[in-house]
């Protein structure tokens, strides 16, 4: 075809198709099956107990996609497959769709032009930061295998030997602060959710050997007494759910809460001031437009000012190598 | 980020947010507002009566994806959204979003394992092509513009002058038989589809100049007399909706309805024998698995054995410039 067709407004809309491909892939643990040594539409078919028709187009399309290789009949797993989707990898990667495809999360997408009309996510009150929504449960025990190495990268660049107190918001999964424990010795971690999260967060310190000095603080960020003083605060993945003043107000606490010389370490989707790059941090704004009433993507700047404002002295950012996620380090003067 | 990495993993998840993003700029008329010369977020939000957060996060996407540029805080239409997207402009697409997004075709998606698993779509009976589905009056009138150059290339393509008796079996908006008595100012239309369907069928043969010369046949493709014998019968993207048996079967019934010499013309999504290029034809193997219980999309291997053994001589295959099916031209002896 001659340019220009309108071969990406076609594409783009059946894209919705190849999120769907990838779930069905992973719910029905078809590369498990690829890797196990089935390798014929028949045989994957009868290995994860589903129609032939149904396995023969679907793993067509997952090659097409590229997460799988065809040769004759055959089917053989892709690079990525075999490291990421294989349910016996050790960085499998397929409990990340249980909490990113989520119905609930999904549902504002069917009707992007009313949230766009109305500015705010279809979901009621604050979306999915109202009060103890149980995805956060959802999401501390689906989200570690994506967050495990950027946590280890950030307890690297944050560092800190001797006595160190850590306060972990919206601790989730609570992989940040253990790592912190983890890295240091006599690092003491706080890790602050609703009750039903801390479960998955204690049970993780527990699992990683750090639960004697991993302690559980139950409540609401931005209303709970965060005791302290501490030497660390971790906000990872969390202001991107609130407006500007709400930031603001949740970072005057953690002011408040920190020692001389402390660090407040943001971890965050940052884009470039074009608010389009890079991609990865771009994006998330949509993510926050179909989930929340007032959250967004800032950019360093906005976060400097908010940081600023606070009485922080200096913030810096660090890319990561392990994630598209930018560390915003803030030392309190 | 250092290769392997998840990113097509976390990039496919992510996807159907694109689908929903271009539907919503489409919906909410937002190309239209911005060829008629708004720019910034907020006269775009105005001039489309959304909110201004909701504009700028899904113009900024929107750029991310490749139909707007941004620059300073003004968007333009990218060359694809001039073309189009502006409803405006000569070769507006956005109805085909109607059609190819609604939600009734949507919804087997939205548990594609369950498919998988049954190898049928989960809509009820025969899924889209159950008898008088009111998708077909949807799909005649919103894919008219997706498929207007195809019908004129292969107008071209089939040729013919002086008396010409043409059926268009699944007609729809009836622009494949159109474009033939466009053409041929001695061939007469037969076309056939749902009484509801004919209605738009009719009107576009109005429209276009041809009435006089165009008939409508209201029934069911598979048990209807077809009348004839004709010169040319059409089947347009229409045989990837059942199994191979029907397929003969219907194939059968042309064959007895042509002249001697007479062709019957298939426009279909025919992939290679490997079924898994060239990517749109073989993806579309997926369409049929969500919405059928029974189709396909079959190679030309497949349809040639079909033809031959309905007792058609040869077929031969054409591509096509203007559109990612393929003319199957099958000559009874």
């Amino acid at each position: 075809m001659s340019a220009p067709n309108p071969g990406l407004i076609f594409d783009t809309f059946m894209m919705y198709q190849r999120t769907a491909a990838l779930k069905a892939g992973i719910e029905l643990e078809l590369f498990t099956e690829i890797a196990r040594g089935s390798h014929t539409a028949e045989a994957i078919a009868k290995g994860v107990g589903a129609s032939e028709r149904g396995t023969r187009i679907l793993c067509d399309f997952l090659t097409i996609m590229g997460f799988l290789s065809k040769s004759g009949d055959e089917y053989s797993n892709g690079l990525e497959a075999s490291l990421f989707l294989d349910k016996n990898a050790h960085a499998y990667f397929g409990s990340v769709a249980r909490f990113l495809l989520d119905p609930r999360l999904i549902a504002p997408f069917a009707d992007l032009t009313q949230v766009v009309r109305d500015g705010r996510t279809t979901l009621p009150e604050e979306g999915t930061v109202s009060n103890d929504n149980p995805i956060w449960v959802e999401f501390a025990e689906a989200m570690a295998p994506m967050q495990f190495m950027a946590s280890q990268e950030i307890a690297g660049i944050l560092g800190g030997e001797g006595e160190q107190t850590v306060l972990d918001i919206a601790a989730g999964h609570g992989l940040f602060g253990i790592a912190m424990a983890q890295r240091n010795p006599r690092a003491r971690v706080t890790a602050l959710d609703w009750a039903d999260v801390l479960e998955v967060a204690t049970g993780n310190a527990k699992k990683m050997g750090v639960a004697d000095r991993h302690t559980a603080l139950a409540g609401d960020a931005f209303t709970l007494e965060y005791g302290g003083p501490y030497d660390v605060v971790l906000v990872t993945n969390f202001f991107h759910h609130f407006d500007i003043p709400a930031c603001e107000g949740l970072i005057r606490k953690i002011h408040a809460s920190l020692k001389p010389g402390g660090t407040c370490a943001t971890l965050d989707f940052v884009p470039n001031d074009d608010r389009v790059s890079p991609p990865a941090s771009a994006s998330f704004a949509m993510v926050m437009l179909g989930t929340t009433a007032s959250g967004d993507a800032y950019t360093l700047k906005q976060y400097d000012a908010m940081f600023s404002k606070a009485g922080f002295a200096s913030s810096v950012a660090h890319t990561l190598e392990k994630s598209p996620g930018t560390l915003i380090v803030s030392t309190k003067a």
